[in-house]
């Protein structure tokens, strides 16, 4: 089985798809996050052989024989030990060389063959770019969650939980996400008092300075749920003028063409209304498909709206029926 | 030599004194922070015996022979591991029970010996309490860098940080803050380009990242250097409203008395102005004072003013020494 390997290695979820030079996929899988910026090279290199192995296993291989493999990564990856991915992946039927790309980049080619637009993700992390030439020519944020990614997944889920910490504390008003979060977390709500503080915040305190802080993005679905809860609202409100002043930041006035949004914030209907002139989005889930276009590109293969489409179908289908899988485990 | 030990473990420095039933302080010693929760228990412990053995050696012992530990310490310290600490301190001398107390209660303490009034402690973390009949009647926040301690050290310090990356990334206005967080890291200002981006962009999140996270409060005096800066401005009004909010939070008409201000950002000036009520405040440094005040009540020594001067004249005595043997060393 000839082919290539691509990846998007996100600040949660890492996908692995491969991919003939025909454009068709042969194999999806999933893992944990990739990036080395949020849990360490380990953990991010487990990730990437657990996911492509899963796309071996959907393709009914257990090897294949890639020619390059090509992965899309926040902050392109600067911290990418690359000769140690591609010493774990040659067990795998790797034969060429890895690439990293950006995420941004990548996310922008899941959604168009266009050589020039804007790109917005917002997941875990957030940024958002320019393209021109098929290139970045310009970038905004994606500087992690305690530097940057304002209005991502981890920004909002942060100001989640601190909302909820923040009324226990009687220092801020009362919000529906107290229970949302409670229940999240699996506590029992005590109603008592520990001294002159309810018990139920020290538990809160306790449970989240458990979790590693890039890990509050799991809270970020539930300002989505308490949609009529004023502190919710504000937050959502919040992390859209965010990410439209990103997006602000790499407009230039002689680029036009598409902008893409990529993730699960991005496409949660969060920017609809905050989108500097209105325009009209495509929403793609994330980079994997763009990193098999640029895998294609880089192998010489010439990806137009044909092979385009059926990469964009095939890997669409993969992902249908690994959620109805997943759906069937439950 | 008998008497008695009284420890103020921050999240920056703890602070050991050895005192006498007469108040008198026969040592003082310095260490790193001796918080189980901003470094871990290990390294809490190892700074509760440093800043012990620093004490002893200016007391001119190698061991003491002490009744009791009292032990100030943020969030009353709930995760303090009381058996291990005794342990450790039982081969300097100590012979009867480690007491943790709250570093709020504690900070009042070394301010007034009133039973009733207010305290707001505000150095790398930040939090307020309502004192009555000696004993916490209210606290607000001191909740940690990730979900609150608003208005503190790291509050401030991770504000500089992100004001500089986001001027950097072009999304925020220029800020002489910059340069000086520029120097305080040490980095090499490089003017050049890395793709789309300043190097120096690149330079600083390394940086930055590489630090723990509550490390970042190291960068808050820089807010203070920059006082002509509107950025550093607009950074100390918004940690002022915040540490007010908080003060605010406790307050009951009920209970007048001092307005007790503790550690250095509370004692930057910055509050002077935003005081609910413009009351005038007793500046400390921090709560060992009150931790030696503590201690000798629960001891049943009456702590009067003759006392309680003699105990502040001394430690006061005791750290212009340290400091300078301090400078005297540079």
């Amino acid at each position: 089985m000839s082919g290539l390997l691509a990846i998007d290695a996100g600040g949660t979820t890492t996908r692995a798809v491969i991919i003939e030079p025909s454009g068709h996929c042969r194999g999806l899988g999933f893992a944990t996050s990739g990036n080395p910026t949020s849990g360490g090279s380990a953990a991010a290199i487990a990730a990437l052989v657990s996911a492509t192995e899963r796309a071996l296993v959907t393709a009914g291989a257990v090897a294949g024989d890639f020619s390059s493999a090509t992965i899309a990564m926040a902050g392109a990856g600067t911290r990418a030990p690359i000769e140690q991915i591609r010493a774990r992946l040659a067990p795998l039927g790797l034969l060429g060389p890895v690439e990293v790309v950006s995420d941004l980049l990548a996310t922008f080619c899941s959604g168009t063959l266009l050589s020039e637009g804007y790109v917005v993700v917002a997941g875990t992390g957030a940024g958002a770019a320019r393209i021109e030439d098929g290139r970045i020519a310009a970038v905004a944020d994606g500087l992690g969650w305690l530097l940057g990614d304002a209005g991502s997944g981890y920004w909002i889920g942060h100001r989640v939980a601190s909302a909820v910490v923040g009324f226990l504390d009687g220092r801020a008003p009362q919000t529906a996400l107290t229970g949302l979060l409670v229940a999240a977390l699996d506590l029992e709500p005590a109603p008592t008092q520990r001294g002159e503080r309810p018990v139920l915040l020290a538990q809160l305190v306790d449970a989240l300075y458990a979790l590693r802080p890039v890990e509050l993005s799991r809270f970020a679905p539930l300002a989505f749920q308490a949609h009529d809860d004023d502190v919710a609202r504000g937050i959502l409100a919040d992390a859209a003028s965010e990410l439209s002043a990103t997006l602000a930041s790499v407009r230039s006035p002689g680029v036009d063409g598409p902008l893409v949004l990529g993730g699960s914030v991005a496409n949660s209907g969060l920017l609809s209304a905050g989108l500097p002139g209105n325009r009209s989005a495509v929403a793609v889930p994330d980079g994997v498909v763009g990193a098999a276009v640029l895998g294609l590109r880089r192998s010489g293969i010439r990806c137009d709206d044909e092979v385009f489409r059926r990469l964009t179908d095939d890997v669409g289908a993969l992902r249908d029926a690994a959620r109805s899988n997943l759906a069937g485990e439950r």
